[in-house]
């Protein structure tokens, strides 16, 4: 572009406008800085938004580690922060990191944290995101330059840390890292711009260019190509197979649940001592006993250590981001338990059943959560999810108890919710088939009898953390 | 209590019931373990929650202090961790621990934090919050055994913290401090319990029944005396008296403008590098300049170390909880600023004008607000308020002005506000007279000229910052 004839000014204030647009249109965009230490960053972007309504936009900044942060899953700090819809977040360094620092020159690029950048950022877009990532380049001269300046004054001099020197002196290396970490995750849906910041002021100028630009063409770009939902040719009944006669008589119920529990409430010490976050998922038809089955499992693990997370619909707040930010925000600490009760798989369950997510939405899910799940046993978590199956006729017995009992209310939701039964089985089904991976698999729970399916989550879950601990 | 005839469980089982009921009137309790070092805290707190619906509590530890508590205000970590509404939080440890460590040892219990604690769980229970504070006492030669007994085994040594034993090596000098503690915080709206351990077992029934009953007795009890509005005397008319013809001209504006721009990026630098944390509130009319008074303030403000909360009616989620909440959760981390269009004081105006919180609810919350405002400026904040005020001839031509305009929308709401204006006027005068303070006072900015008011507010701003620095 040729900025003879424009200002700073008129493409700052071209910004303020494209905020409001995208305010009016719900969009949530993204606006990533990754570059070359003490060339300038902040400055850079003190720019950007000087023109900007600051009540619909966020700097995000995550040069430094601090805090929670590092008790959870390294994509926790992102995603908590992703704007809202018709907001803007601006990232001054984002999950790049992970891959641009010392351990990356020296092993190379880490090849799962890529695919968890990619699966991140393809989850963000689809869900209607823009995302710019703007690299700030800098030749070898350039940045040593800077921090020598910013090293001789006193004010700005504790800014400099050790990397940045460091990433100068082995400029070359980086710079090598660099261009290949942007090559590889140049994609289609979320491409980088990269620039060249020895010209400052041209540097900002052309800065706003590209954002205006990109949120330009998100603008009248068409809907992302949508996911044709094709049913699986062969779905195997994984419910219909279950063997629901099983039981457990009382006694034997009574001493392998003491001992269970006795086991699961030192087992629950050993991962907080070993700092193993612990994930449960738990899923079923109402009445299928979840709420029981977590009772059991928690009853002598210290309290401490764990948090039961009931899952209900989205809040409005909830709404404006994607589905799955609420759910990283209960995301367990190291050496912690969540318990979700109902849980991502909402999605698609009863958001596909009853058409709260649209075809395309529920679609791409399976492979979404499969990637979000995927993350998190890649950051170290040991997660179960369970599925509690009864039958209908066991389902309305116990809707018939408790309404004698008053003590729970079955709502009128609850019988809508059953004359959906098949439609629950095949989307439970397809939820198996898709879902089950080797690092975090399906448990089905043959549920009609209470103590059965008592005991065997209380065994999946012992089992689990004690193969853990021979890793 | 006779304990002959009841067992630890039938009391488990009645807190079961008594979980229910609250969780049915929406009232939020909160149970507070306090007391000795490495006397089994954990496993009395396990047992307590043994039956209980583990959907509808939390145990929260506050042992540790970790990540972003340490940036944020001593109490942000207790406030953000109240119990909603039919929930029960229950405390491992809490604010009382900054006056039950070596400093207080040594040095007494701090005043300011007294008065701080008593703001706090007094603001709490005029919500309909139910405390119960449980101490938990140990004699010297117990306490010495069973950190002993702790050191003895491989898993649990990890436990026992140099405070610990040095707690127990000045036994009786923490003994006269916690007596003293428990003494001047012993409240008539939130009284201690104090519980001999010695015998476990009988310790944790004691515990479930004084639960229990505290729990019955809330239940019974008739609601809390209410707040008689005595309107003042006499009031000063603060707003009347502005003079509103004040005017800036546009080169004096633009010179004066661009030295206090620069002057506060600069001050927050220095906010930054000292770690002082800012909070601004903004209030005033609609159309009174707020939003543009934010923007001409952060210009040259690097974003990376404000944010602007825009505040608008409370959501779902926070109606569940005592309304300074949400504000809580948006505090400025040391260093940082956080900008409030709008905050808190929608208490007393919007909400008392409307009639959506009693007039129970906005007499008490002057003294609420005064006290929550002197724990930020304890913990210190340097706290502004603004209040931008126009007439009402003016509003309308703004009013008029954004309707041509169209980037603005002027809402049913915005004219049905205007209507009331009187009533505004008069809530916002005693807001002034009743919480104008010395720690925070009121800037009363005369709006009708949106650049005498800009400047006014950057002002301000440069002199708090340059009359700290001389601290």
């Amino acid at each position: 572009m040729d900025f003879d004839n424009v200002s700073r000014k008129d493409l700052a204030k071209e910004l303020e406008e494209l905020q409001r647009e995208i305010n009016e249109k719900n969009i949530p965009v993204l606006i990533l800085f990754e570059g070359w230490e003490s060339i300038g960053k902040g400055k850079i972007i003190a720019e950007v938004v000087k023109e900007l309504d600051p009540r619909t936009f966020r700097v995000q900044n995550f040069r430094v580690e601090y805090g929670d942060q590092r008790a959870l899953p390294y994509h926790w700090r992102f995603w908590t922060k992703i704007p809202a819809k018709g907001e803007i977040a601006i990232f001054d360094r984002s999950y790049y990191q992970a891959l641009m620092g010392e351990e990356a020159r020296k092993e190379g690029l880490d090849k799962g944290e890529l695919e968890d950048i990619k699966a991140m950022e393809k989850a963000l877009v689809q869900d209607g995101l823009l995302i710019i990532k703007l690299f700030l380049e800098s030749s070898e001269d350039y940045q040593k330059e800077r921090i020598r300046t910013l090293a001789d004054h006193e004010v700005t001099a504790f800014r400099i840390r050790e990397f940045d020197k460091d990433q100068n002196k082995h400029y070359k290396e980086y710079k090598k890292l660099y261009d290949k970490l942007i090559e590889e995750t140049n994609y289609a849906f979320a491409p980088w711009t990269v620039i060249d910041v020895e010209d400052n002021k041209e540097g900002s100028m052309v800065i706003l260019h590209t954002i205006n630009e990109a949120i330009r063409q998100h603008l009248k770009k068409a809907p992302n190509p949508k996911h044709k939902y094709k049913p699986l040719k062969k779905m195997k009944d994984y419910l219909g197979e279950l063997d629901l006669s099983k039981v457990l008589e009382k006694e034997e119920y009574d001493k392998e649940k003491d001992e269970l529990q006795e086991e699961a409430r030192e087992l629950m010490y050993w991962c907080y001592a070993n700092e193993v976050p612990v994930i449960l998922v738990f899923e079923g038809q109402d009445a299928a006993g979840k709420g029981g089955a977590i009772k059991r499992l928690t009853r002598n693990i210290d309290p401490r250590l764990y948090e039961v997370i009931p899952i209900s619909a989205p809040s409005k707040e909830e709404h404006r981001y994607h589905y799955l930010w609420r759910f990283y925000k209960e995301l367990p600490r190291r050496g912690k338990m969540s318990i979700f009760d109902r849980s991502w798989y909402g999605r698609v369950l009863v958001e596909r059943v009853e058409g709260f997510a649209t075809e395309d939405e529920w679609e791409r899910a399976y492979n979404e959560l499969n990637e979000f799940e995927e993350h998190l046993t890649h950051q170290g978590a040991i997660l179960l999810k369970f599925f509690l199956h009864i039958d209908k006729d066991e389902q309305l017995s116990r809707f018939e108890a408790r309404e004698e009992n008053k003590e729970w209310k079955i709502t009128d939701e609850d019988w809508r919710n059953r004359d959906k039964w098949d439609q629950y089985q095949e989307a439970t089904n397809e939820m198996l088939e898709r879902t089950s991976t080797k690092n975090a698999p399906w448990t089905l729970v043959e549920g009609n009898d209470k103590r059965y399916a008592r005991i065997k989550v209380l065994k999946t879950f012992v089992k689990a953390v004690k193969d853990r601990m021979k890793d």
